[in-house]
């Protein structure tokens, strides 16, 4: 992939997706696939998926479809399964606390290695076998433990405060759970899910979008 | 609002948003708003909330900006604010736990009023006051609660099997948790907050998009 290729942030969501069910097909053994069967396997329609693979450039044979390893290949080098990536937690509630216990590791090249609460005793502890600092040692933990970017699931009150440190400190890219807009520079990757917006949508949708 | 618009999702993403900030415009006593400040607040570039807005017609004049009063009313309309929807919640294992504890009622409008669990007693139990049940009293208790939509965090294995029990007993929507791609008919709306793809996805814009 060449890396000047700018893609929308709604397709690099979609990018692990493919890589996912692309997985699904080559282990049941499958050698090619249309978009038509992507699209019906992932809930997409085959227009965009046609779209998304675009931005990468021909992957695919008209009438032929898609060769499903070929694919596959080509998403886990972009999406770089090979490589693994430390991910810190910052903020152990309720969310960090399940977040901690979830299963990120499906994908295997993702690790929550270090976690930091204010209630952490001031030797640390640990949860689900992963050590918790308090915050004060976030420059040095994070550090020492390799991460590369943060799952923020702090109070509003403090997610910019974090945020800056983390800028400050060159971590690259924030998962922001917490519903307050952050301010980063644009060397900072960011993406927010925020529960109560997505709930209110789906409301939304239902109450207006029916047919 | 005429009923009949169809507006993306990403849009319909993005109206609670809109709504919480120009609360926040309003409680600060600010009377007209610019898609500028909207934009600087929101950390969303003007033209995308320019478009936004298109999809409802005329909301502001040119020159003048927005006035805050009227657009909040027409959000909060837009948004049934003033209608409650009582919600259900499938799985109460650490993220559905944790959801159970979450504070979704900043939005005043919603509230998880009835959750299930296979671990939960015969006779029902609480968790944060919200009433819990077995499974197999889902049918009954969604109806006695008159929830109108599920959230799913129950494990990949029964995520389709639960969906096609709540498709039949009428459910309207479904935020669904698991990293399962679910079958519904167009009546059932469906939103899907896949953690473990966002994650990745944050992972690739590191990556590869870094200038």
């Amino acid at each position: 992939m060449k890396p000047e290729i700018k893609i929308p942030q709604a397709t690099a969501k979609r990018l692990p997706l493919y890589y996912r069910f692309l997985q699904n097909f080559a282990n049941e053994g499958k050698k090619r696939v249309s978009s038509q069967e992507l699209s019906e396997a992932m809930k997409i329609d085959s227009a965009t998926i046609r779209r998304d693979f675009s931005y990468f450039g021909a992957l695919g044979k008209k009438g032929y479809g898609y060769d499903v390893n070929y694919l596959l290949e080509f998403f886990r080098r972009t999406l770089n399964q090979d490589e693994a990536t430390n991910v810190a937690l910052i903020g152990v509630g309720n969310l960090g606390n399940a977040l901690l216990k979830y299963n990120f590791h499906k994908n295997q090249n993702t690790k929550i290695v270090v976690a930091f609460d204010t209630k952490a005793p001031d030797e640390g502890t640990t949860i689900n076998d992963i050590p918790v600092f308090r915050p004060e040692r976030l420059e040095e933990k994070f550090k020492e433990y390799q991460a590369e970017l943060a799952i923020l699931t702090v109070s509003a009150r403090s997610a910019q405060d974090v945020t800056d440190r983390l800028v400050a400190m060159g971590a690259k890219g924030i998962l922001n759970f917490t519903p307050v807009r952050l301010s980063v520079p644009d060397s900072m990757k960011l993406m927010n899910i925020d529960l109560s917006l997505e709930l209110q949508a789906l409301i939304y949708l239902i109450r207006n979008n029916q047919e």
